[in-house]
């Protein structure tokens, strides 16, 4: 590793620290070196808060900074949004040299910051670990180029693949430290989807609990496919939504056939997102539909939970991202206990989802495989049902 | 780890380089330490030859040894099997002292080599590391004591839980390494079982095949569940019956009412294990019998290659000992994909199968488990069908 992927890798670490809490903006990192020395770092740590580049030249005299090589994750931004431009830091004190691991594609910014850099003579070297802040702004930028959510599908199976016994007993299958690391991820998402048949057998909230030292980041939506209109208002999440938001995407006719329930779910704080009949509620049409309506919302993340059809639905129609997927060292067997993902599936093994930036590892004996889809083997189809 | 236990686990390694070699008799390594330190070893390397002490004690002089402590991870014998009992070697040219870690339970043994050691007033002490020796010659203890072989469930699954599309295609879902360590695996067993769908479907040949530089212990012979005698003459296992071993469990219904085919069977070097029809195959009793029957002719290791009846039959009756279970990272999804284990199964996820001696290990991006049945929640279950 040359010199400045070093430096630049301690930036996307420190990117990382944004993680939650910083979404719809990328996260960013950003370190200053002088005279080969770590002299500052900062990174963008809350939505609405300073940029890492401000956070990091806080404080740093001209001088310095003129002998300095300053590593930013993403272009600076030369716009003004909730803070003033970023490139306007180093024309006030100019830096000898800025690397960025790759362009910001945000309309407002695109290039931009770049030239400016470049027109006050700041040597400027774009292309450093690229790959690397691509992934770890993955969500950020299929937001931005597609107005759709990053997928993250989760489950936790048995060692011979079962979520459920026959008689849908679920608890537990993953140990407590697998479910504390799903209840951290909830903690950081804008969007939790689960299908109606979760709803009606697992009563779920969907809420992400922590230890008191543990700062959740941001309270998920809790979506729920549910076509037919067929969840009940004593529900946990129902029950729940004026606290936390639940957004129910059902087909017109159904409220419209359930008018008096769907008042209920109103005053008791439900939003709805309704489909024209046609929208068929795991057609691939009505999921992006759904996605769609997450992203306008400002939702960068979505995590699936289930159940079968749901997931099995989004991986039909190349809809997921990301997978996690907990495995607890037990034997349920069965023909009849459930298992994680249904829909239509492959027919070849060669045609499975593949993955990358694949990561095992172990938690007290549960086994935590994290992965991002590496394709998107098309051989499936529109509407299902 | 005292010195003892320092010393016994060094010769609870050794005796593993037996695996696959020595069955059914026990792995057993020795180790001689003189003034602390390793002056010899040994293990019972293949059946039918010498034992690890006359290994470990060979061309060492008498002053030496009467210095010297000898740990053995199993009592020496004290009677004339295939070679003179280990304990004579002791008598005639007295040790220190010899630390064991477990009494021999097989019925000539049974504690007479211990005796004969004391009773020549050589300082003996048993149990050091027991745990771990019983842990190492499970499958001997296993067979002695219920007259049944060791019985390793294994399965190849996607991230999801399927064993195969819906199509039944599962070329491959674990990659080559890990395929290779199954080779491995057949290639130290007595017999490998699998059920007719498996051969129906699948047509597979069931041998050890390994590079030129890799032994093969021993050839299992293959076990087919077959109650209603379905598979072919034409079957690759039953056209290599004469290289390799074929036992066909069947009903002798089954077979009388077949008898061409059942003599075109026999012709082809093909055995058969013939069932009265109350014997159902996958009823607890049948998989009783047929284990039965392998142990009694010598097998040690019963490997179950599927299918998932077969495995869930097995589960349900409690008789599997040990979990191989391969997971390739990809998603095949599908209401229709097939799963490892069917059968009956668990009602409650707290009743399911746990493990100890739990392994995770990752095989270029599989990850392996490999566990020991802790415990048989019998819930279940005499016959299935």
């Amino acid at each position: 590793m040359d010199r400045d992927e070093h430096w630049m890798k301690l930036a996307l670490e420190l990117a990382k620290g944004g993680e939650g809490w910083v979404e719809p903006n990328p996260m960013v990192g950003c370190v200053v070196v002088c005279d080969g020395e770590l002299i500052s770092s900062g990174y963008h740590e809350r939505f609405g808060g300073p940029h890492a580049e401000v956070h990091a030249l806080r404080g740093l005299d001209a001088e310095r900074l003129s002998r300095s090589t300053v590593y930013v994750t993403l272009e600076p931004c030369a716009h003004h949004g909730k803070t003033p431009p970023c490139v306007d830091l180093f024309l006030e004190r100019p830096v000898r040299r800025v690397v960025v691991a790759m362009e910001d594609p945000f309309a407002q910014v695109s290039g931009r910051g770049i030239s400016k850099l470049r027109e006050a003579r700041i040597e400027v070297n774009v292309g450093v670990s690229r790959a690397e802040s691509r992934a770890l702004n993955a969500p950020y930028l299929k937001r931005l180029e597609t107005g759709l959510p990053w997928v993250i599908a989760k489950w936790a199976m048995s060692l011979d693949g079962a979520i459920a016994t026959r008689t849908g007993d679920s608890k537990w299958i993953s140990n407590a430290l697998s479910r504390h690391q799903v209840h951290r991820l909830r903690s950081r998402v804008d969007a939790i989807l689960v299908g109606s048949s979760t709803v009606l057998a697992d009563d779920p909230m969907l809420t992400a609990r922590l230890g008191p030292e543990e700062p959740i980041a941001r309270r998920a939506t809790r979506v729920v496919l549910d076509r037919r209109f067929r969840i009940g208002l004593e529900s946990r999440l129902v029950r729940s939504a004026r606290d936390v938001p639940v957004l129910v995407v059902v087909d017109r006719e159904s409220t419209r056939d359930q008018a008096a329930k769907h008042r209920a779910f109103c005053e008791a704080g439900v939003e709805f997102l309704e489909f024209e009949p046609s929208l068929a509620r795991d057609s691939r049409a009505g999921l992006e539909r759904m996605l769609r309506e997450v992203a306008d919302r400002g939702g960068s993340n979505l995590l699936v939970e289930g159940g079968a059809e749901v997931l099995g639905g989004l991986f039909d129609a190349g809809l997921v991202d990301q997978v996690e997927c907990y495995i607890g060292p037990k034997v349920i067997g069965g023909k009849g206990s459930l298992r994680a993902v249904a829909g239509m599936g492959m027919s070849e093994i060669s045609k499975g989802f593949g993955f990358e930036r694949v990561r095992w590892e172990s938690l007290e004996g549960d086994l935590h495989f994290s992965g991002v889809l590496a394709k998107c083997p098309s051989e499936t189809l529109g509407a299902l049902e």
